[in-house]
């Protein structure tokens, strides 16, 4: 899985995304297509990546809890889950591809960190090579087709996975989010639109899609990164050079109880997390790097941890979610 | 100090105290005593002590933190501090004598843990031995004669300090306290009757001194002692039986704060060490022991803490706190 690997950035940046949404040009759109075409889709689809490292996985008809790791793990969306019509997802290590989500086919790239241009390499490539299989809805004057207008044209949505304890908890976020607004930049919750926004961890991403260039795209989206990156290093530090032990105390309380609970939610993991990731970031942790609180952050969440109990049982979930968390931690001091 | 060494009985007992209040025949009460008359029992005193173990402290003169700090090792009352005339204690490791205090002579033993047969011993030799060379206030009817009536006849207090956070936190204790106080004795905070009582920390002591002998008195509190111990210890270990995880998830919740926290308040701390004080009743650590637990119960104090920093600046001392804190329960996992 993606969030395996480490990446550069990742003290800030959790993951990079790139989708390209593609549709074929002689079946209608999901929403307006039925069973037969559905399933047509997935077939040919399947047929067409069948040099592809990726496997098919049947979510119309998967077990939820499997359909909700996907979605843990940012490879498909909720809406793809409560389809009414055949769908799936294509899943390899950092390639994935929706089949009957919004659009037909929703490509996606992943990497762990931040590398807008990695990502996009891959994800552009599958594209080639699948469009040679499949023939795209394409127009030469508004590029790719797409359900919603909105995604028309390059039909990408870049997205990078922010973790931002430092501007979060120094109440910078709210005028970042205004500022980056108005540059095209898109800032949202972890998973997106419909979501509760998680408090420490933000996705920005491209708000427009017609009109402009993939390389335009990425430059702009990567300008704003590179400034939200440099912004919570900086109020990180500040913050740990204001008050040197009362920074240290947030960081180590939080540590010591992530290291010796017996219980522990999915929120309180949340909320604690960010104080020994800005500990990563100032020095304060030999033996823990930024990925691996990445991937706790991916792994700790409540379907990961269910799958590993083998039941749904809240109480036990949590208890699970400690025991983890005390192996992780134990001895990083 | 009496708190260095271990004791019996330490995983409910803190100290046993044995106190015996005597005057001299011809000096007026402490309260009705002239400087001169002051300056000449303190003077009596130190000559009749002059073969002991035992140094004397001018309380009267002494900087207020060194005062404090015999309030905290329970040397001395505060009464003794505020004082208007000639007053002092002497200390030695576990025998100590405060003068002029509400009676001209208060001679104490205070053990670490359990042990009321040992702390009588202790301070009755001493008494003799002091009683050979002073006049005491003596009335064949009513036995030693007191400032207050209440404590005439043995003028003995024997106090044992009770660390009960189990039966505090199941909320038993005050249904035990009615009770105790129908057999004579009586249950107080950490300080004595002025002090706002600590939520986990009793003091037991006799309530009657006139018409019983010593060892009568001594009896009936351990009588009622043994059975607290016995409760304390029953309803520690049915916490634990009947939910280990949530048990156990206090008990390491608390550790992990006090052994990675850069700040710590007294409030704090004696708020924390309770669930670690259950835990090792429970078996849960290895490497501490109920004595390490109780010796940090007196040396975390507000002015044992400042003594070390050197100066009364707050921040400072819970930081400094924090730090012992931290040395101490260092892998002690």
């Amino acid at each position: 899985m993606w969030y395996e690997s480490n990446g550069k950035d990742t003290d800030v940046v959790i993951s990079t995304r790139i989708r390209l949404a593609r549709n074929l040009a002689d079946k209608p759109f999901p929403g307006k297509l039925y069973s037969e075409d559905a399933t047509d889709i997935i077939e040919k689809t399947k047929k067409a990546l069948s040099g592809e490292k990726l496997d098919f996985i049947n979510v119309f008809s998967a077990e939820p809890l499997y359909n909700t790791i996907l979605l843990e793990d940012h490879l498909i969306s909720s809406e793809l889950i409560s389809s009414k019509t055949p769908c799936g997802v294509f899943v390899g290590e950092n390639l994935s591809i929706m089949v009957n989500e919004e659009d037909h086919l929703r490509l996606q790239c992943v990497l762990s960190g931040y590398d807008l241009e990695k990502a996009y390499n891959m994800v552009s490539s599958l594209d080639s090579r699948l469009e040679s299989h499949l023939p795209y809805a394409f127009s030469e004057k508004y590029g790719y087709l797409t359900k919603c207008p909105t995604n028309a044209g390059t039909g990408m949505r870049a997205s990078v996975m922010l973790h931002l304890p430092a501007l979060t908890i120094s109440e910078n976020i709210n005028t970042i989010i205004t500022a980056v607004n108005k540059l095209g930049v898109t800032v949202r919750g972890m998973y997106g639109e419909n979501s509760n926004a998680n408090a420490y961890i933000y996705q920005v991403s491209n708000q427009v899609t017609l009109g402009i260039s993939e390389e335009e795209t990425l430059k702009k989206l990567a300008d704003v990164v590179d400034m939200i990156i440099e912004k919570e290093r900086h109020i990180c530090k500040t913050l740990y050079d204001n008050s040197p032990t009362l920074f240290k105390d947030k960081v180590f309380r939080a540590f010591g109880t992530l290291a010796n609970s017996y219980s522990m939610s999915t929120e309180e993991f949340m909320n604690l997390i960010p104080y020994v990731k800005m500990g990563i970031c100032t020095g304060l942790f030999e033996n823990i790097s930024a990925s691996d609180i990445n991937r706790l952050i991916i792994t700790m969440q409540p379907a990961h941890v269910t799958k590993i109990i083998g039941n749904d049982n809240f109480r036990k979930r949590d208890e699970m979610r400690a025991s983890l968390l005390r192996d992780f931690f134990k001895e990083k001091r």
